[in-house]
């Protein structure tokens, strides 16, 4: 078994610090780290909805993601691309999953993530962290009625193989020697939200998506607790997920 | 177990219908149909590489997608957005899997999808018929080197979960009504490419998601039945897959 | 009197196929080919006007025009260019000419021409084949109202001097040769539309002009019968143009 | 035979006026007004040839139209809109017809044409304009070599038929009531080089296209003594045109 | 002290001219010259507001500014930079300090400020002929209510330090020479609008800021008398400002 | 003299807070507060210059100024606009005159400043943090050249009238509400490279000018004294400024 470049063992999460209230003018905004990567997510709620929901009294939340300049070794120019709108769709599809929009009524809830500092992984970060800018901007905004609005909780996490073994969390390095790689999105509950395994240049077997599927339940298991600490009496669901 | 729109079992897969050689001025061209959905596909070879591949002697393939204005009963307007971005990303990546690079040498492949007529599927439907395309053009403008070049062929199909049965290859109608929805891409001779499975609205199981597996790859087990009686003599492979 | 690289003599069109209703999804959608020159052009009706128009009864035709990145030997890059804005504008104002907008109501017509093999003559092709996807998608909608809406048919053609010869229906390699470049639009009853004639290179006298002038009318008469073939029973007019 | 709005009769041009090196920093530079039409026309000379001409020792000459927020009544915005496009193709080949680009050598004229007020001719007037910048242009910039540049002078004119009669020079009220408008670009010596007839609304015959082509051909006539009277010593040819 | 290009003393303006009414289809228009810098700026009033005061009664002004391609010795391209994006706000903002929005009603005045010939100081020489331009179009659009909408008048000037002499009215060689670019906005009556001041390359104390602003002020004294014998009997205001 | 809403003196600078090092990915950066402003300010070193500088020996530094979406109250919509333009020109320029760009060689240092959280001041502490980034890139990069490349340090600050009054470093509540508005950015050694007072709806003397600057000085001698602190034993110069 290979060591890590950084001591983890295979199932090892990266140490993960969460700030929340990182940004005054948003409702929800938390600063997530994961070892290097650090994703800054805010949540603002907006009384307006898309055209295609108009008059039917529904929300909904959209996401945007992107990366800061710096983030990067080599500067990361500003603006969309490909990779960036493919990683905020998902972002907005997983959030979604966990959001009652006729509860919500019309509004928008918008979720912003940005990349501070990018070492791998910055989408599933984005993914947790923006459970807890949403959880936070839904109480201020709804306060009591927060329990309809959100659903559950959400976290995410990758998985992938290096040199034949299932690693759980991939840093950049490891990402970028990654055979196989996968993304899961998980409620707090359990139910799966989105998977997305990609053999990167290489595929992957049947065996091999069990083992990495298993290895990020795990990993999701953990973000679930950590989130359920961030958010200590905040935490807007009756019991434990 | 819900009787389908169009008189299907579950695990069956739509009629298909491939015309090669549908285009005069691209050497690969193919027009894919599944039911009604209807896809052009066409490969062209230009003798470049992206700038990040100057001068390193391997080649790229890029693939472009795209809905024709007609293709759906409400005109669709021109133009990228998000959705036709992450669908052209899958369906570079996926062929990439099958292509040698190294043996392709300074070339770039371009594969365009267009769909003509859009009824579910387009995005699987567009990486089968990629796979034809590709194996044209890499015949025409390469000949014997043909066989270095192309790894293996290549195919995909979507299944999903409505009202609690999963089913194959969803046409609209289903889509718009799965409770989960699954695309895979797999390699002829069997390795997974692509797993991507979302829960639309819902969630889904471990148990689910191997169902739905499954059925995907019986699926593309058919299709590249498909593939191969359509290439006939041109199959690019010394044996079957 | 130079051979043409066809066999065609000069006054010869290309062979014309013509397959109505190849895509469902649009209320009116036409397969045109003439010799290697394809264009798929659909026409669709929507329920709605353009700003300057709301509010007057009005209705309104428009066009797009664009090439597949496979039309042409080396790929097509996507998006609109000069060339594809001016052809537009050319098949919009054409087909405008046989409309009555105050019989058609408070919609709009799109027609959407989508060259798939180009070789020489693809604006006056689109045009030809946009009458017949406008007459499917007017007699669909408006169904006995068609008579009202529809004026006239139209079709185009183009003519050209190669090595001091008027020829008609010119394909690639002849129009790359021309010395000069004529498109006729006109109505089946006779009356001219657009003349576009064009100096490519060289310029032109008022005798060449008569010339290919008649050279193009009687193409356009020829075309009307196909056209008319083609609709058979459908044909929205009372008796022959 | 109806009355002008501004008392001209039929085959009256509206009265011209020519200001050059109205600009101190393009080597060409005209003011053109016919009645209250009014277009500067630039011509500079860069060292450089559009990529698809590099390497072959010949030049080329671009054009690029444009109308000033100001120049009609309502705020016309700014950016290339679908017509812009469209004229400032047609200005671009119709001044390529009179540059010998192998004389010239590796070399772009940049001819700019912006519409400082807008009443009905505005891209013939900048044809015509445009001869006389680029004639100074290649005068200042080349000298001696401008005869061998310089092919011959180029001018161009609208004709309409309004309420059935052949009418020269349309002003903006008169373009707007026209049955048929005509643009005409044609030689000093008489090729034609550009003929453009549109039915607007209407349709047209060939006797009205002859009579139009017969009003539009005498305009050009007129236009060309004022071109040579405005370059006085500075014509570039040897002899009258 | 050196000797200024153009023989003028430290203290002088460039020779201004004034064209009122340049453009027949805009409200106010006016070609300012000073020396070879050339703007032409016109003022149209449109009758609606920005979306942010909609409702309010209130009016609005805006301005743009571009230069023309031929307005530069190297052909300008078209299109905001960030250079012409900077100008415009600037003469946005200078002119809303002497625009009284209630008392003009909900009406939206468009400055358009188009360099003709740039020579140094066309920003200021935008604010000083929008001036005029704006000062007759409210007056013919609301005509005795002009003395309630235009609070005062408003004039622009450059000056810099070059090689230790402070000189008003920079030309371009002048500018590119200058160590400190001041430009200052001022009304008619004396009041400060806008004071911006760069070391370009270099740095000024600031009792060199102090005589820029002496020089400055003295500058727009000048081009307030100007402006006046400009608009002679037109001139808004009741008694000498 | 009225209270302040934070309980500040007019004279008092708000709460700065500095912390060096905050993004591993960059060579400098710096997350930097003043009051419930925050802006996090990368700076990176790349080895080449722009095309108007190339082959010259000479290197660049070049800015970008954003605004993340959750920094205001209501979202901001990502993208440049006119005034993130101006400020990024303004924070270029800036800090290009502490840069010695021959000592500096064929590099361009990148300067990002994306606000984190606006409250007033955003485009000063942009500034002031600019410094701190670029000292620590140089250093980073170049070692013990880096006294050679920057010539000073800078910083920069606001003030305002409001109510009469002269204050310093307004937040978003008092800009909101003064009359004028200065920004002053001066070397540490006390050279003014940039003065931009504007009359925001109304006007301001001399004298006001004179009061503000000598306010805005003030602050920048005590930004001056905390950027020194922060760099503690890095501060790049061989004693204070």
């Amino acid at each position: 078994m290979p060591a890590r470049v950084d001591g983890r063992e295979p199932a090892d999460l990266r140490p993960v610090s969460i700030e929340r209230g990182f940004i005054a003018n948003s409702a929800g905004s938390v600063l997530f780290r994961a070892g290097a990567t650090a994703v800054l997510v805010t949540a603002q709620v907006s009384e307006s909805v898309p055209p295609f929901l108009e008059g039917k009294g529904v929300g909904w939340l959209t996401a945007e993601y992107a990366m800061l300049p710096g983030s990067t070794p080599g500067r990361k120019r500003r603006g969309a691309d490909g990779r960036a709108t493919e990683i905020q769709r998902l972002i907005g599809r997983s959030l979604r999953a966990i959001v009652d929009t006729r509860a919500l009524g019309p509004f928008t809830i918008h979720v912003d993530a940005d990349v501070i500092n990018a070492d791998g992984g910055t989408r599933t970060a984005a993914i947790t962290a923006a459970f807890l800018a949403v959880a936070d901007a839904v109480r201020r905004q709804f306060a009591d009625r927060a329990r309809e609005i959100l659903k559950d909780s959400i976290a995410a996490v990758s998985a992938g193989i290096i040199d034949g073994t299932p690693m759980l969390d991939l840093n950049y390095p490891e990402d970028s020697r990654a055979e196989v790689d996968l993304n899961v999105v998980r409620l707090g509950k359990g139910g799966l939200v989105e998977v997305q395994g990609t053999g990167e240049g290489g595929v992957f077997s049947r065996a091999e998506l069990t083992a990495l599927l298993d290895l990020a339940e795990s990993g999701i298991d953990r973000l679930g607790l950590l989130q359920r600490e961030a958010l200590g009496v905040d935490w807007p669901f009756p019991d434990a997920t």
